[in-house]
């Protein structure tokens, strides 16, 4: 990075990205990234080259973190000009440009200049949310991120659905509420969901995140990965959550793992 | 139980079904019920009182098992005369004819006699496997009760919104690889899955079952309990396990864990 650039706006901050010496850019007030993304980078099953597509990139965390896994190229779409600009300041910023480049679209247009089926992998953090019931007091940014305003989940399934090739991979995280809706929209366009994963904040738990992995064509059979558990005691994350946060990099420092 | 009847034909055996010293007929050439019945009488949200039907009921362990937990009325449906006759015995042994009634018959047809939107809840642990692939050597009563033979998943699907009342429950055990399968098939017939669980064998391995719970015409909205986890060690059942097989009767017998 050089260091001799300052490429933060008002309300910005420079956050590590854990694995590999990343940095990201956020703010509270736009975008801030969640272990949602971080667990859906993690999971996805990567190819080691070919083209990678990130739907509803935000601040753009999910390529940052797929870029230490794989030498494909990975393509970003991001709505939110705001957005857009924060996430292409930090691919610049990591030396990332040439593997990642953002885009400001729309998912339910991105296919014509993005091209039909020519993507390996698609992976998606979507909005979750339904309307934007119950959340009036966020401004717009987090609005339109949280809530399915400009996309709903069947749009963003029918995008990944035309954006990745036939045996391709689609790579979503969701909310587990919204389960059958997934696999209903996914079967629709063709997206066999292969593997399912719950997130379940304590053992005893009910899941708050669901992972979910589809082939474009595939055949009719799931597997069901073993739960993963975020908290192993009180403020003590599980070991597999300490590895995907820091086992590629270094160990935490004091006070980090709550 | 009258003792100085002779309940059991050729080839069966007599074997206690844990929970309050209830009787099961049992037999190894015809019919042995699994944990997967067991786990989904525990699992159902079952009614104080109104009528439950449960579909593919093998030698009636769901119902038995069901007695125990409610006052509700009974009915139970059974294709293979053989199987019929078992679970028939078994409820007369343990003096359950008022409560429980066996009928045979077929989920494709038997809407007709029984009604269509006539129960409270409808439990089904159907044939999990489709054809008979890969399992030609077993003989005609077995591959019936774990291959779709008869009926389909979705023809069991079909069947019980058919038999449910609007508002009504379904409670289904079955393979995790059949998730999506399940899921686009209740959303077909408006059975709105609503609570999830998998059971792992242990806790770091695939789910090799699922429990799932519909409404009639409920909601899109699904909770995904916490994992069901079998096995705490080799050989040792967790205390879940331990609670649902022996919590409301005795302590198990020596060996009688495993």
């Amino acid at each position: 990075m050089n260091a001799n650039v300052n490429w933060l706006l008002p309300n910005e901050r420079l956050d590590d990205l854990t694995s590999y010496g990343l940095k990201i850019i956020q703010s509270r007030e736009v975008f801030s990234f969640s272990m949602d993304a971080v667990l859906l980078a993690r999971f996805a099953s990567v190819p080691s080259r070919g083209r990678i597509m990130d739907l509803c990139t935000g601040n753009g965390v999910v390529p940052l973190l797929l870029s230490t896994r794989t030498r494909a190229q990975i393509d970003a779409i991001e709505l939110q000009p705001r957005l857009c600009d924060m996430a292409e300041r930090s691919v610049r910023m990591n030396g990332l440009e040439r593997q990642i480049r953002i885009r400001q679209g729309d998912v339910r247009t991105i296919h014509r200049d993005a091209g039909c089926g020519a993507y390996d992998l698609v992976t998606v953090n979507p909005p979750y949310l339904k309307g934007n019931a119950g959340d009036k007091n966020v401004n717009d940014h987090i609005a339109l991120a949280r809530h399915e305003i400009a996309c709903t989940l069947e749009e963003v399934v029918a995008a990944c659905a035309r954006l990745v090739k036939s045996g391709g991979k689609v790579a979503m995280v969701h909310r587990p509420a919204r389960l059958a809706d997934i696999i209903v929209a996914m079967r629709q366009y063709r997206l066999e969901p292969k593997r399912v994963r719950f997130v379940h904040p304590r053992l005893g738990e009910e899941a708050n995140m669901v992972l979910i992995e589809a082939i474009r064509d595939g055949g009719p059979e799931v597997r069901l990965l073993p739960p993963l558990i975020v908290y192993s005691a009180p403020g003590t994350y599980s070991d597999e959550i300490m590895d995907i946060y820091f086992g590629q990099s270094r160990p935490p420092a004091e006070g980090e793992r709550q």
